[in-house]
């Protein structure tokens, strides 16, 4: 773990600069804006470390499957994000000298993440090899208000000395993934132009015919005068560059404007990617630098109105969740129904992919609160425009109908490759059929289950109607083999979790056909035609309700996360020597498997998806059982022990499973940030505040609000669009405030008590302490 | 599969060359002699598709382990066995022109593995594209006699014309291993010399530094005369040749005779290699063709003493198990006890390693009844030899003591990386304690035991002690999380077998601690020293012998594979529609694991090995249970299938159990031969006759005979060493006739009555039929 960063409300801020952190720093200081994102590498050219990043939304690689043992099922290829063009290089040379801060003396190093307005800065003073000493001064960022178009500032002034300093903006497309499988580059180069106004540089990927083009263009300004100057061109493969040449003198700055569209084949035509992003470079040029800038913050400033948490009296805490709030609004903006949310967002590579369930189980109640509707909807589209792709899925591993949505996915087809998780991790499809009943019940959207939801949850029912067998032995239905959420458990039978979200889904399932039937019934009537819906089906889901088997332990009043847990050896984790921890490191699999240690929630993830239906001494007698065997050794397991933490009561436990994510990428808990950010699991830590702490959920069409307030803070409070409504809520230790920022009523329980929150008004009630 | 082999009892005979099935043939027809191994790639250039194979026994290659997802605890490498210099290398131009089979028309081709002899030999007629026709006669064999000499005898007759014959014989190492992980050339050049007389290429490989230096000399020959060529030398990277030409006239036979000494540094000091393998060379060299020929023919003549197996009335079952005696014989002499059998043998790449617990379980079985003692015992002290290794082993994996063999290795090591094997089929453990006791049941030499059986028991029942954990539930010891032998089901929970290996391992464990206490106990009480063997340790031992768990189903009297085996759907596989099969081609890998169908005997497994401990009775519930739901997709499956049903008086599932591997390379059953032959499974097929229709056991110091014999022969004969005799069994539908090839006397029970065959005498018995 390396805390270097330093504690600001709405910055993040590196002071120094030091090469064994820059790859974390990379990470952390990563801009995007849900269409590029870019890792915080430098402009200039850097000999050190460094982990390349620039990433286009949805351009990703089908990387040849690696397996040490082929089995049976396995997809051909695992999507990989994609590294591209590198668009944010710009060489410098002081008379003739590269700079390049693994080669001179850094001082007054400052890096800057301004979560605020949206940009990252550096500022420092380089001491070349020969004395010369000069002050850079830099600023960009990926523009919220035109998707496609970068921007650097870029401005040098010679301290010591006068001389000639040479820019070479440069385009480059020859990069590849660190984590390619078999060493292979991935694009192929279609068409360059390097002009003395514009260049331009055209990519293709090696398959699936992803093009992308970067268009650039660059002013320099001395003395507040755009310099007019001859640029030498340089074009070689995959590479464009313009090369300047100004002359500085001592303390006189020259600064250049490198503005950068970056246009896509997901957007464009093929044939017109050069006009596109010329056309889009060159408004966002004439815009110029200032404007654009202001209007990155005004984005911003939007973006907090909604999703803005304040926590009084713990400034750390505060930069932590803003970080993690601003991370997931970088990386997903939800206006293209394409798009998803990788683990590691645009940070990194790591994970490949775009999506798995952490979008259902984590990132979708975080846009629900802290966005329009149809943002969250549009996360469901996604799942809704992959059916089919999860319908052929369950067909090649051998059912006969029904959807079996990929563990991991880029285009709706899965890419992962390990049987136990593949084949087995298979409650991933309840946490989609949830992900519908948490956005209608959130939203109150009910034309979503006629015009989407229904067909989703038909062929995951019919799915789990396959999946499930009779046991004559007991004489239930049960299922066999698989993976539940805690993945330090490989093909277990009768996973509590996996049965109970199964058989829900079937219930809701039924339920929603019913409220079809009743409300929308000509519309019904065509989808049970579409769906080819027959009432033996139905039976038989009826059936399976009524007949699942649950395993359970009558003597502690617990449910056992699998057949035979209870036949383990039962440690606590505060029991092991320290030495073992993380087990992941120090065990062998074997070891991990057989141990009764649990890797994130599972028993508890489905107490919390389905809360209403299990009273608290339930959920305190499997918390109790449970908690203490966890290791949490994923970093979306101590956001959920938070909240069902807080609503038992376990304040200090509830605060210390925050903390063990709150600030996991800024201070690198995990020594592994290098690899990229833990994107999704920082909507684990805004459940914790916001669910845990703020005790919220949607009952009845109300937001029940049953506030906790950490004993180390003096007040938070939090945004939650509710229905059309924004509401602030203000939490102190002795009262909630809720204010209603929009013009629309919302309908708000605090505690017990309903209230109408009328359009710009406000309530004010009594905290009370929750317990059981 | 296909069937293009000619029925020969004692040759596999190709009759006419189709490339399709060339590297089928190349495994097929490889040769062997236990230290190197040769596929039967051509001598003359082959622009055909082909795999090359040159092995030398023992010298491996750790290749960097390939996974697509890391666990803990997997090995830094798999072993590959290794391709090594091409040493048969001739290539032959006519008048300028390469004969190449694939470039050229060919006639009359034919290929005989000569197993009574031990060679290969090839005739053909070559038509080239010019219309030249030339008769080809080629002969080769790896020594039995002198371990590292090979010799060719390659013959070329111009039919149609008088021309130039050029000889190119070379020795090549620039050669690569075909399932390399990240297609890498393994091996580096030491030193080369090419010479008039005499040439030697000396390489070693890039990691373990394995030195191989082969030499070569050559003799060309027309009409009996011995030909002075002045031949031009070439030296290439890893490469050196001698050239010589001849000239023919039509109907005039030219022959050259090759000789290679092929030496290794596992036998010989760096410095020494050359030397010795030019004396080897020499020595052969000086010999001739003949008299190296004539030795192999003495020398297989000796192992068919004692090995052969004669079938009355059905030429491709004589020729298939003959094929597999061979096979077996070639792959391993029991003269070297470092070395070990390889899943393929000198036949191919596939799964690498040398060492698997088909050794314990198939082979030691058969080198016990068809060679000297000494051979078994080398087996089992290989794995002596390889406790440390064992120990560490268990050590990485997180045991504080015991030890752990490998799943696959090659010098004790693991490398196998797939955890629900390497790290759950610890079932392996058990294999290598029951060979102990095999052999010793078998040889009678108990002087085994103290010199280095228990060591082995000791420290393989600490492994079980504590892998197994007590259950609070059950009251008992259980074993959570393993792979039986039954590899279609992964981390399961108290496999029947794995759990009844483990408390016999201890019970024979204590017996032999017993025994020596009793019989050598001065010997004892260092070998407790040694092992700092605890009473505690023993009373745990005794402990978990009473109370371990076995799962068993009342209601059928069935021991069950593991717990939970009867929630899932009893199918039998005759049930399954035939495009189902096989499964393992055919279904996704969770469906298999899901499923009740079973790859190869587990419960059986037990049953077979501890025969003596369960009656028929329950023999025959677990066998009517099992057996239909087995899809014998392993090829050690059918074996012990067909010796219980022999034991039950199931005499068609017998005969249909015993054709189901007997052909399994020869005729190419699952389209697999291609990647090498199946030599452990040979030793099954030679059990399913011996064991099974011979009903081979021994008990209380007698060899028992048990036979009947399937309606489809007229009668069989098989050879059994016993305890210092050579008796040869020949069963009819009548009688039983044993008769003692040797002066020690034998106690032989045929049914239930004992004999002594004196020596050189013999014993007639009647046949019985055997039925429960």
């Amino acid at each position: 773990m390396k805390q270097y960063l330093k504690v600001d409300e709405w910055s993040i801020i590196e002071e120094s600069f030091d090469p064994t952190n820059h790859e974390i720093s990379e990470s952390v200081f990563s801009i995007g804006n849900g269409f590029m994102g870019q890792r915080a590498n430098f402009e200039e050219q850097y000999s050190g470390s460094s982990l390349q990043g620039s990433y286009m939304a949805g351009v990703y690689y089908p990387d040849k499957t690696r397996v040490g043992w082929w089995k049976n099922g396995y997809p051909e290829y695992f999507a990989k994000v994609l590294n591209s063009t590198n668009w944010i290089g710009i060489n410098v040379f002081v008379d003739g000298t590269a700079l390049d801060l693994a080669q001179c003396q850094v001082k007054d190093f400052v890096r800057e993440l301004n979560m605020k307005e949206g940009y990252l800065a550096r500022r420092f003073t380089a001491v070349l090899a020969d004395g010369k000493e000069l002050a850079v001064d830099a600023l960009r960022f990926v523009s919220i208000a035109r998707h496609e178009i970068g921007a650097i500032r870029y401005s040098v002034t010679p301290l010591n000395f006068s001389g000639e300093i040479r820019f070479v903006p440069y385009l480059d497309g020859d990069v590849k993934n660190k984590d390619s499988n078999y060493e292979e580059k991935f694009w192929l180069e279609v068409e360059k132009a390097a002009g003395a106004d514009l260049s331009h540089l055209t990519l293709k990927t090696k398959k699936l015919d992803f093009h992308v083009t970067s268009v650039m263009a660059y002013d320099v300004v001395k003395n507040g005068q755009r310099l007019e100057l001859s640029p030498a061109l340089t074009e070689k493969e995959k590479y464009v560059a313009s090369e300047v040449v100004v002359s500085a003198a001592q303390g006189e700055e020259v600064t250049l404007y490198k503005y950068v569209a970056n246009v896509t084949s997901r957007n464009h035509g093929l044939g017109e990617l050069v006009e596109a992003g010329t056309k889009a470079l060159l408004e966002a040029k004439q815009a110029g630098f200032d404007q654009l800038l202001g209007e990155q913050a005004n984005a911003w400033a939007e973006k907090w109105k909604e999703s803005d948490i304040i926590v009084d009296g713990d400034a750390s805490a505060q930069q932590a969740i803003r970080f993690n709030i601003f991370q997931l609004n970088q990386t997903y903006s939800g206006e293209d129904d394409r798009l998803n949310i990788g683990p590691k967002g645009f940070t990194g590579e790591k994970y490949g992919g775009s999506t798995y369930w952490d979008t259902e189980a984590y990132c979708v109640p975080f846009y629900l609160s802290t966005a329009e509707s149809d943002i969250a909807r549009n996360l469901l589209i996604y799942r809704y425009k992959q059916l089919e792709k999860a319908k052929e899925n369950a067909k090649k591993l051998g059912f006969s109908k029904g959807a079996l949505y990929p563990m991991v996915t880029m285009n709706g087809e899965e890419c992962h490759n390990e049987w136990e998780i593949t084949f087995e991790e298979i409650h991933r499809n309840g946490a989609i059929a949830y992900a519908i009943f948490n956005y209608v019940n959130y939203t109150g959207d009910k034309s979503y289950l006629g015009q989407y939801g229904l067909e989703v949850l038909v062929e995951i029912s019919r799915f789990w109607e396959e999946r499930v067998n009779f046991s004559a032995t007991k004489g239930k239905y049960v299922m066999l083999g698989v993976t539940g959420p805690n993945e330090y458990e490989n093909n277990v039978n009768n996973n509590w979790y996996t049965n109970r979200i199964a058989s829900w889904t079937m219930e809701y399932t039924l339920e929603v056909l019913n409220y079809l039937k009743t409300n929308e019934n000509s519309h019904y009537t065509a989808l049970i035609d579409k769906l080819q819906l027959k009432d033996e089906e139905v039976k038989k889901w009826q059936d399976v309700i009524e007949n699942m088997y649950y395993p359970y332990d009558e003597e502690r009043g617990v449910f056992l996360q699998q057949d035979g847990f209870l036949d383990k050896e039962l440690i606590a984790v505060k029991d092991l020597a320290p030495e073992n921890l993380p087990i992941n490191q120090n065990w062998s699999w074997d070891r991990i498997l057989r141990s009764c240690f649990i890797k994130q929630a599972d028993v508890l993830q489905g107490l919390y998806f389905l809360g209403d239906r299990y009273d608290l001494e339930t959920k305190k007698r499997n918390f109790d059982f449970y908690e203490p065997m966890t290791v949490h050794e994923s970093s979306l397991s101590p956001c959920l022990h938070a909240i069902l933490a807080c609503e038992l009561g376990y304040q200090e436990k509830a605060y210390e499973m925050y903390l063990r994510t709150a600030r996991l990428d800024l201070d690198n808990y995990n020594n592994d940030t290098e690899d990229g950010c833990h994107i999704t699991s920082m909507a684990g830590t805004w459940m914790s505040i916001v669910q845990g702490f703020g005790g919220l959920r949607v009952q009845n069409n109300e937001l029940v609000l049953r506030p906790f307030i950490p004993s180390h803070w003096k007040s938070f409070s939090f945004k939650a669009m509710f229905r059309g409504a924004r509401l602030k809520v203000n939490v102190t230790e002795d009262s909630i405030i809720v204010v209603n920022e929009t013009d629309s009523p919302a309908a708000v329980r605090i505690y017990d008590q309903s209230y109408t929150v009328g359009g710009n008004a406000e309530i004010k009630a009594e905290r009370m302490s929750v317990t059981m």
